[in-house]
């Protein structure tokens, strides 16, 4: 499994090669790969790995549960590596790989129309905040939030991004800014902390984020910093949409208060490119995402149309479809 | 004049000397003095520095109106600045640095009488949300948010401190970490998108920060990133309380909309460390300060006592006091 390595980025575009699953592994707690979909398709091609290279059952069943425990929050990691366990169940090997690659082109394909319906609710010109990187690296390709934006620039919108950096592992700053550069899309990054002085200058039209898991409520786990932005955008009466394909609503969470929010190490907090820039002796708390309740989400655009509350219904509803 | 240059903490205790006025411009705009109460004793100071090196008495005036200008959201500067100009004016030199030396002792005496009257909104046990820092480092010495904390934790209420990492300039992480740590108060980091899961979570039980400007409406303007802890206070019935001596108030700003915001170097958002994290050529905006509307503060802790709203009649008489 041969993936970009999203640690290096911006500075240096490098792959990892993953022979085993325990490589595999380690680049996902490491978030080498990160971001929801891409999990997913991750998990998928870890399963078909594992399928190939390990030769009892039982150990490609626990390989499996290895993968879809790497990471605990975004729901995509054990669904991509579920869809790829069942295909290897009913047909071995070569239907896992097959199951994986279709896990891999669906994620491309609900991207692109999910982008096409958000694009929508992008107006003219306009200035766009978003949070982390839900874009094609944190994808298989084209991204959710990203996509939503880069949908509405190919119509001619001329959005404008605003990328928070998104402490602590700047993926905003590293990586929104890196892709929405080379797609020759206005990008200005921010400190996260002046969401909310832009917002109160009038300075932000929409709040365009992702998601890691979706409940069946609306509630919206995603990178930590995006419940802020929401309280902030109904502050001041600017929307808040969440974009993600069905992969991403888990319609066995009731609510958010049920998804587990992953603690990373504090060292992603107290260093800085390996710099320590805290005392010694002083640690840090690092929750890696929060929940945004549904009450306070305008929207959740998914490649079956755009969703409004309440979202129970029209939730469950769009994963049927799936 | 002989500052701690807060740029080199918490790795490095340095001092810098300014011998001219220039030179404590420069430590002023580049940050190795900072935090509205340590401006105003520079101010101060610089004005006793120009009364001594500078022969004309024209010369003296625009030193004091470069001073007063090197950074111009935090009213102290210029509050400082004025009151030793006054005084050169009536007695010349040696007068302008035994008033300088009045700012710095005044300041140390306001904060410790705030501290006390602010360790009363302090729970024991609580855990105080604080950012950026308003310690001994932003003052003359002990703080104000810092100071009520410090007398909090010498009342015997054990009080434990999230501290804001405080992007780009990361004053949290750094000073106010390397403060608490050093006087024996617990203290945790957190990158500053943390704040909203923390208060959700039930983990916040007061917000606690300083202020650069307060309106003579009460709006206040505090380092950026302030504004959305108020909000989300509000949001978790949080109270959120600002230490400020009433050399911070600013009784000529009817309300914060006029408060000047600082926009400083882009480089703070773009580079940690000397190390660029966005790709080159993408730029950052970088907004200093943000102003919180008095309807979301709860008190305002001065060393004349704690006000409550409405705050318009109560800081007047705060300033009156002073």
């Amino acid at each position: 499994v041969r993936l970009i390595d999203q640690r290096a980025l911006p500075g240096e575009l490098r792959f990892v090669e993953c022979r085993t699953v325990d490589e595999l592994c380690e680049a996902i707690t490491s978030m080498a790969v990160r971001g929801a979909p891409a999990l997913g398709a991750a998990g998928a091609f870890g399963v078909a790995l594992a399928a190939r290279t390990i030769a009892d059952d039982d150990g490609v069943q626990a390989a499996a549960r290895r993968l879809a425990a790497a990471r605990p929050t975004a729901v995509n990691l054990a669904w991509g590596v579920d869809r790829a366990l069942g295909a290897w169940e009913q047909g071995g090997p070569d239907n896992a790989l097959a199951e994986a690659e279709r896990v891999a082109s669906d994620d491309v394909a609900a991207n692109r129309v999910l982008g096409g319906f958000g694009a929508e609710l992008v107006p003219d010109g306009g200035r766009v905040l978003t949070h982390c990187n839900a874009g094609s690296l944190a994808t298989v390709g084209y991204g959710t939030a990203l996509g939503v934006i880069r949908a509405a620039h190919e119509a001619g919108k001329r959005p404008h991004v605003w990328a928070g950096e998104t402490r602590p592992v700047l993926q905003g700053a590293r990586l929104t800014a890196w892709e929405l550069e080379r797609l020759g899309i206005p990008v200005t990054v921010i400190a996260d902390v002046m969401a909310g002085s832009l917002m109160a200058t009038g300075d932000v039209d929409v709040v365009m984020v992702g998601a890691d898991r979706i409940a069946a409520n609306g509630d919206v786990a995603n990178k930590i910093g995006t419940y802020p932005l929401a309280v902030l955008a109904r502050e001041h009466d600017v929307p808040f949409v969440v974009a993600a394909p069905t992969s991403t609503i888990d319609l066995g969470a009731p609510t958010g208060a049920v998804i587990p929010v992953e603690e990373r190490p504090d060292d992603e907090v107290v260093s800085i490119a390996g710099e320590r820039i805290a005392p010694e002796g002083v640690g840090a708390a690092n929750r890696a995402f929060d929940v945004t309740p549904a009450r306070l989400v305008t929207a959740i655009v998914t490649e079956h149309g755009v969703l409004r509350p309440p979202y129970e219904d029209a939730l469950r509803a769009a994963v049927m479809r799936a």
